[in-house]
């Protein structure tokens, strides 16, 4: 009997035009069926953002055997929503964010519109990772993570992941990778965030996000940053369930 | 020795001009010194995005004694990092989101700005608490939300709240409430969540976000949703760290 081809849903947050996410569709065509949505622009720090305010629409950017891609005009997260009720012809085996260009570990998680595509994949059900490379280049060479993705990718397919979980990859700058390390979230803050800038005809000054990213635990060698300061390819496992379970029996005993 | 007054900044999601976040200042007033700073229109289902493309400004729209508000045209995470590097004159003892017109319970805590100022906050070091009323009516009276607010506020200030957990609080739609209930986040998701309509002028199809929420345990007495369909104020502890600690045991066994 002929084994099925796996059907994986594609977006990102750097856009339907970016390196990365051309360089993803390149790396999976030969061993799966792909459908991707993206953003028609880069939509880079959208977290998990929906388009509540206005309506939004796709159009197809390319169809052929085995692989279609549509352009939307909405939210990485929109993007798998409306893939999901409009273009899948079936529910996908998985949900792929990336590649992103640029570091999305530690707190990075919260800010990633790559990141809202995977958590909104598990929303619904479907094993989901976000893939990215510590690097912005725009014109970056993904080839080194090639293998590794791919091997990812059969693992996830073949051994699932557990409902309400997903996988934050990041990959380091440099190649060649030491390994795979599977990481905890890395504690830790963005801080001096703005650069200002005078209104060029006197309005309000201008202020545009930029930081540095403060480790409060540099020490500690289970974290996805330590893991990437030191030459290896990070897997963070995610959960959908943000309670926070010790405060949860700690605030029963405040007088209420 | 004269107690200083506790120092509050305040943003939310749907914008400086609605009632609930109006309302939020009236309540917090008598007891607080108070710095507000919002999107400028709605931005309601932002989530943790921040403005990474373009730069962003902000304009002062009152000043008294005890109470400074702003105008920002970021979203409400950009509000918390440039209210803290540009307008408070210290690090405030406590950041709050709200009072947001809808519900942010469940699922919900992922797709919501209110709750992207209470993460920011949190990630901030800065205790942090959201408050959302189950009522998108932007006239709706928030009156009956008023002591409970006081008195959580008053709660947090006094016991603190652990480093990387914040509070999500929501009210049910119809007052009185029958007490407060701290819950942990209910395991659900959205469905059914796209309207389309034709383009008026013939282009793309428009698609409108709308969705019926589908709570996948509604049995259980623990949950925020539950608190909420039986008239509890919800509290749900929420952290930072989105590990999923089980399946990164459980990888370590996979055969890397």
């Amino acid at each position: 009997m002929q084994q099925r081809r796996p059907l994986i849903l594609i977006s990102n947050d750097d856009g339907v035009a970016a390196k990365g996410i051309n360089e993803l569709i390149r790396f999976l065509r030969p061993a799966a069926d792909l459908i991707v949505m993206a953003p028609d622009s880069p939509r880079s720090g959208m977290a998990a953002a929906i388009t509540s305010q206005n309506p939004i629409s796709f159009l197809p950017v390319s169809k052929e055997e085995g692989l279609s891609i549509y352009r939307c005009t909405g939210t990485p997260v929109d993007c798998i929503k409306l893939a999901l009720e409009t273009v899948t012809p079936r529910c996908p085996d998985l949900i792929i964010g990336g590649i992103n260009h640029g570091d999305n570990s530690a707190v990075n998680v919260h800010y990633s519109g790559t990141m809202g595509v995977v958590l909104e994949g598990c929303m619904k059900g479907i094993p989901s990772i976000g893939f990215s490379v510590c690097d912005h280049d725009p014109d970056l060479d993904f080839e080194p993570t090639m293998e590794p993705i791919r091997e990812i990718v059969h693992k996830v397919l073949h051994h699932g992941l557990p409902q309400g979980t997903c996988l934050n990859v990041n990959f380091p700058q440099y190649p060649p990778y030491k390994g795979i390390k599977i990481c905890r979230q890395t504690i830790g803050c963005w801080e001096r965030e703005w650069c200002s800038c005078p209104h060029p005809r006197g309005g309000a000054d201008l202020y545009w996000i930029t930081g540095h990213f403060s480790n409060h635990e540099p020490e500690s060698t289970d974290t996805d940053k330590w893991a990437l300061d030191n030459g290896y390819i990070a897997i963070t496992p995610i959960q959908i369930d943000m309670t926070a379970y010790p405060l949860l029996q700690d605030m029963q005993e405040w007088d209420w």
